[in-house]
């Protein structure tokens, strides 16, 4: 029988594995036009945790006791619909359960790419997306730039990483711990900071000595504060995330926000799904990124349904190392 | 003999009086090129508190011990080159001072509008042309958008508010006090929030239930803190100020700083002397609004050079409706 993971309780603060309840899900036949699909990888992201908030934002709230959503690479096992058939290989975001059901419009076939097909949740899917138009696109970066990219080690800043350096930027990343530092380096970032080792503002100072021009923030907090203190002028900020603030309630302190106006900074937020009906030239650039060895992926993958809140979980403790995935 | 405020010591916070020194200036006779000059009027604008610290910013510091500059407009009582007569009226950066020498590049003509030479140190001055290319440039705002300027009461605000209006906008100004807030809405405000009655975050979800498209910033902190709360999608923020943390180091505490990403809201800071190229323009679409009686100017003025540290102290405490400005 399938089974799904549910929200049984909104988190407060961090969430806990009391917060997850899983339910099996009714077998029911197919209607015409729907297919049933196998999912192999599911998707935790830290976005997830907005979600579990009962509060207006852009995407809604998950409901209390339904099954949650997200994203999922899974393959067709039954098809109603002249679209799909058995054995294609399709992504969607009927995520946190092992089979999914539903109109073949909820399933998109995968790209013909030669790479592993949760490369789709990962580097060629919204995490990758979100590093590439955050950086070429909402932070306007350019070859020559200095760019800061926070949490350098995870499935959307490994990316900015790469794509900055594949276009000749300088990279500086941060990442927690001295393995998840040496990693980045390896990508081909100049200088990483490992920001467990001290303040953030202090290193990034000593790495970007003449400052940066353009930073890519996932974490908000102190490495935003860190970047304001080292905005070149016209710096660019892109502001993805800010998983610092998602599991907590405390304001956001900074010192050198001020910094904004003699620097002429731009901050600006943005949502990748804005930048979905470009995907195609996504997919070529990223594709011939590829082919020429210049993109490395990372996995960190929990096996089983079960193991999913432990993956989630996992997202704000530095559990992660690239793209965390579940296998099922 | 003419006399100019030195800065004595770097305040530690709120400047007192003791930070500043009164000081003879040798009378000497002018060099070929160069012209004397009356003062008339003296400006003091927030963004001088700046240059008390000892820190790099977009204007170096005030040197210990030496005269300070700052905004005056005066009229010229000696002349040794030929771009310049004797009762010409000037603008220039040679403030804090009862009498200006210098090189008659220093020093530019008023231009010939109708209205009070003091109106070129406000309206039609540098917090006038802050406020124009902020609301009009930085932050994109165009008819039919909600505005919300804070410090609207001074002398960027009130220009804003009335740019504002003028061009089809609906505007909410905070002001501290209910005679300030009566002058805002006299103005044309469409809401007035008086900052001292309670929180400012309630208070703007009130003025703006549909959500604000526009922030003009002046003042920082809760006033930033609200206009986060309050974004719609795609808002513009321009980031002219924050008086708030100018006297005060404690960090800027931000409890809606994420928002900043699902409502892709953008965030610019700017310095008004990047639109100096600007200016004719400026004078044109300004002068016109002057003239069909759609702009007005509040001035506080404070008398004789001796009052300069009270009037520019009387920033930092709300002592002043619309252009603070120093009569000799």
């Amino acid at each position: 029988m399938p089974r799904a993971w549910t929200l049984a309780a909104r988190p407060q603060g961090m969430p806990t594995p009391a917060d997850f309840a899983i339910v099996d899900l009714p077998a029911a036949p197919l209607a015409d036009g729907e297919v049933r699909v196998a999912n192999r990888w599911l998707s935790v992201d830290p976005y997830m945790r907005g979600r579990m908030n009962d509060v207006k934002s852009y995407v809604p709230p998950f409901v209390l006791g339904e099954p949650m959503t997200g994203g999922a690479v899974g393959e067709v096992v039954e098809s109603r619909d002249g679209a799909l058939v058995v054995g294609d290989m399709v992504q969607h975001m009927l995520g946190w359960r092992d089979e999914a059901t539903g109109p073949a419009a909820a399933f998109t076939k995968l790209p013909a790419l030669d790479v592993p097909p949760q490369s789709f949740l990962g580097q060629l899917g919204m995490p990758g997306m979100t590093g590439y138009f955050g950086l070429l696109e909402v932070a306007q970066a350019k070859a020559g730039d200095t760019v800061f990219v926070s949490a350098a080690a995870g499935a959307v800043g490994s990316t900015v990483v790469q794509v900055a350096k594949a276009k000749g930027m300088t990279v500086i990343g941060s990442a927690g711990g001295a393995e998840k530092a040496a990693w980045v380096r390896s990508l081909g970032a100049d200088a990483v900071i490992d920001y467990k080792a001290g303040p953030v503002v202090k290193a990034l100072a000593a790495a970007a000595p003449k400052g940066i021009d353009v930073y890519f923030d996932n974490v908000g907090g102190d490495h935003l504060d860190a970047a304001l203190a080292s905005a070149r002028p016209n710096a660019r900020f892109a502001i993805c995330g800010m998983i610092d603030v998602y599991n907590d309630a405390k304001p956001t302190e900074l010192k050198y926000l001020a910094r904004l106006i003699g620097n002429r900074v731009r901050m600006q937020g943005f949502i990748v799904s804005d930048y979905m009906d470009r995907a195609a030239e996504f997919y070529r650039d990223m594709g011939a990124l590829l082919a020429a060895g210049k993109l490395r992926a990372e996995e960190t993958i929990h096996d089983g349904l079960d193991a999913t809140p432990d993956a989630f979980m996992g997202l704000f403790s530095g559990g992660n190392t690239g793209k965390m995935l579940v296998r099922l």
